[in-house]
Order: C-alpha cells, then sequence, then structure tokens
C-alpha cells in the first residue's frame, strides 16, 4: 500500500514553520553555499544568509551543487557585514571548529538545536553563523554570539567540510523539532500471539521427534529450551509463524516431486 | 596559553579504537567516497569498504576530495558483492532514505551509533551500509541487516548527499563514543564571589547616586533590582568584575584630559 509520506504524522512539519537562519560569513566556495542550501533543505531550515561571499552573488555553482533546493539558494539573503545578516536576530549561535579564548558558553549541536527550538516556539528568531571554510569566523564576529557551538570531532583532523557543518546543525535541529523517522512495518505487523507461536513451537517439536532429533532423551528439556528462546528472540509477527509453518511442511513433506 | 588538544581529556579518544565500518555498495561518484572518507576521519572512524564501485578502484576523485583522509580513502577493502564486505560483521545497519516495505526494526541515527556502541565495546563488529547516490540499497541488501537507520528527513526532500548521511551516523558514533566538545574557557574561568559582585553593584549605585540618577526616590529599589537583575544573570567571572569596575571608573572620570 503506497503512503502519502506528507499524511504520515510528524512528517509534514518540516518546513514553512519558523526555524533559524543559517548565516555564512565570507563563503569561499559556490559548491558549498550550494550544498549547505541542500542539506538545509533536507532538514526543514530554508532562511540562508550570506555575508560578502567571496565569488559574488548570485553565483552558478551554487545553483547547481543545490541539487533541488535551488529556492534556498536564489531566496538567500545577501549582507556585507555581520552585523546587517543578524540585526533581527534575538538569539545567535556560533559554530567554530577550535576552541577559542572567549568567555562565551559552549553547546554541543544537539544543546543549541534545543535552546533555539525552545526559543523559536516562544516567538524568538534564532540564527547559526558559520565562518569561511579555511579560516572559520573571526574572533570579533564569535563575540557576537550568545553561545559557541562546538561539534565533537577528532582533534587529529578536525577540518569539518562547511556543508557537514551545517549538515550536523540542521539534523540536529530537525530532531529537536520532534521530526521522527517514520514508522517501521514491523510497528504495524501484529506481533504473533503466544499461542499462535506455541503452534509453531509444538509443530516444529513434533517433526523433529519424527526425526528422532531430540537424542539422548535427557537432553530434550535443554535442547527445546534453546530453540524457543532462539526464535522467541525474533519476535515473530502472525505472518512469520504462519509463514514458518509453511517452511517446516515443506522441509518434511516425504511426498515424491515429480 | 596554547593546549594541545590531544592531551585534553575525553579529546584522544578518537581514533584507533575499534569502531564501525563503513561500507558504500555500488557508489557512483569518485568525489562522495572521498567525501565519506573524510567525513569519517573527521568523526573517528577509518574503516572503508567498498562494494563494486561504478567507475573502478583506484579512484583519484576520491583522493582528492577526501582532503587529508587520503590514508582512509586508500586503506579502502574492495568488495565484488555486499555478502563479501559484510562477512566478519557481527551488526549491520543499513541506511535507508524511504520507508521500506520490510520487518526489520528502524532506529534512528542516535540509536544505532548506541546499539553498536555498546557492541563494539563487548568486541563485536559493526557496519554501517549505505547505497548508490541515486537508488540506495537494493531490498536484498537491506533484509542482511540487523537494523534500518533511518535520518529524520524533510519528506518533501529527502535526498541526502552520500556522505552528508554518513555524516550524520559518524556525528552520531562519535557522540556515543562520549566524544565531548573541549571545555569552554568559562568552565575554567572562576566566576566572581557574591562579595565581589557587590563591589561591582556598590560602585556603580554610588556614582549613580552621585548623577541623581535614581529619581524619584521611591523608584529606587525597583530601578536597583532591575539592574542588579541583569547583571547577576551575566553570571560575571572576578576578571570581568574588575573590567567593569574599571570600566565603571573611566566613566566617572571628571579630570581633564590632554
Amino acid at each position: 500500500m503506497a503512503v502519502n509520506p506528507k499524511l504520515r504524522p510528524g512528517r509534514d512539519a518540516h518546513v514553512d514553520r519558523p526555524a533559524p537562519a543559517i548565516v555564512l560569513v565570507e563563503p569561499q566556495l559556490g559548491e558549498n553555499i550550494g550544498a549547505v542550501a541542500r542539506v538545509m533543505l533536507n532538514f526543514g531550515l530554508t532562511d540562508l544568509r550570506l555575508v560578502a561571499p567571496r565569488d559574488g552573488w548570485p553565483n552558478e555553482k551554487a545553483i547547481a551543487m543545490a541539487s533541488g533546493a535551488a529556492r534556498v539558494v536564489e531566496g538567500a539573503k545577501l549582507s556585507r557585514a555581520t552585523a546587517e545578516a543578524l540585526a533581527g536576530a534575538q538569539f545567535v549561535a556560533a559554530m567554530t571548529a577550535r576552541p577559542r579564548e572567549s568567555l562565551t558558553p559552549v553547546m554541543t549541536p544537539e544543546e543549541a538545536a534545543r535552546e533555539m527550538h525552545a526559543r523559536t516556539l516562544r516567538g524568538e528568531v534564532c540564527a547559526l553563523m558559520l565562518g569561511a571554510e579555511r579560516a572559520g569566523l573571526s574572533n570579533e564576529d564569535v563575540a557576537r554570539a550568545d553561545a559557541i557551538v562546538s561539534i565533537p570531532v577528532n582533534p587529529a583532523f578536525a577540518s569539518l567540510n562547511l556543508a557537514q557543518a551545517a549538515c550536523v546543525f540542521a539534523y540536529e535541529w530537525a530532531k529537536a523539532a520532534g521530526c521522527a523517522p517514520p514508522p517501521s512495518d514491523l510497528d504495524t505487523a501484529p506481533p504473533a500471539t503466544k499461542a499462535q507461536f506455541d503452534g509453531l513451537i509444538d509443530h516444529l517439536f513434533e517433526e523433529l521427534d519424527r526425526q528422532k532429533y531430540f537424542f539422548p532423551e535427557e537432553k530434550r528439556p535443554i535442547q527445546q529450551r534453546k530453540i524457543r528462546a532462539a526464535l522467541t528472540r525474533a519476535g515473530l509477527t502472525e505472518g512469520e509463524v504462519r509463514t514458518l509453518r509453511g517452511v517446516i511442511k515443506a522441509l518434511t513433506d516425504r511426498r515424491p516431486k515429480d
């Protein structure tokens, strides 16, 4: 049965609800701007702001890399200075790779996303700032932030691509906004009742008895317990119990096949 | 003071400890393989396995995109079939973008990373499988997995770049492995004692009194409470209290400047 994913509960909540802005300060490569736009839209963010992009604006490479998220790139707001891009924001976090000599509090991406989600629900405007590919944010820009967001990278190889850094925050935003993965078919397939499961086990043990499997006789209880525990652990559905009974029937059918 | 980040507690734990393998099944673009390798190393993963990469192997573009993580690309293990790549693994998760008609349990990236971390600590070998850029994993490959990992993407724009999907898992792995961001300077800067803080407040109120700021007299208590509460909320350090006392002193210095 085809399910319209837009109608799944909790799945239509991604876009067009208030969400934080992503502010790229002096980004260098158009490709990275496009990749940031794409991953923003993947997680329901649409408000992209650019401060003095190195190669000017608009940028064809950004649109090409956005790959379906062109509307995020085309809607990007251009500013000359960080202060201008942040002017309307009420809570700003700065993503930085390396520790700063700064007295700004440090949050994990998860904490920052939760803080921004709570503030966004109260009607506040939040923004996440990311710096240029090489240099990152200036100390001056970091000092504008209410919080520093630090991703727990490998200190021996900490240089995270700009779009990957944006991905981590955008993903945590989607989590904080309560966007859960779709339910598994396993959640809706009825688990077998114990009676149904016991029917399978009895069927199996009868056939094994016919084959003299349980031997010597005193080992029968432990052999049976092991089989029962292993199959119990699979958490079979009603349908799977029927399937496995068919399997046993097929395996034990001694009638000649042509 | 320069701190060697390798010596920060909890920060030297990323690489060369057992960690899950990342298995790319029939990846198409060398650039994506390189970007996956880079983000793996960013989060301490190094075991990359490739099943039948479309453009052959080795691939120059993969090495170029790995940008410092060339050793992950160069150490990648090549297989012809998924079963071969997974042969030594004991717990396998399959990352899929779209819901599957499958009775494999679905986990969030966080749950999968925690499950794999617990298993890795017990000495088990774990792997995460990702499919080709367009098609994703085949239903046959998904059925090999102990769990499906589903990222909570925007259903209206669910096509996550391969390296971004790997990024989400690798980031959750680093979190599950207990890699915390470095401490903030704020954690080590001693907060002012209440006596030090009161010294600042008294100094400020004295100077404000001198300027006849508290007016009319009956409003004095509420005006003072507002100022005290606002400055208290900043959670000032000892050093910042000294700085602010210097600021007040400078502002109120009436001696002629030349």
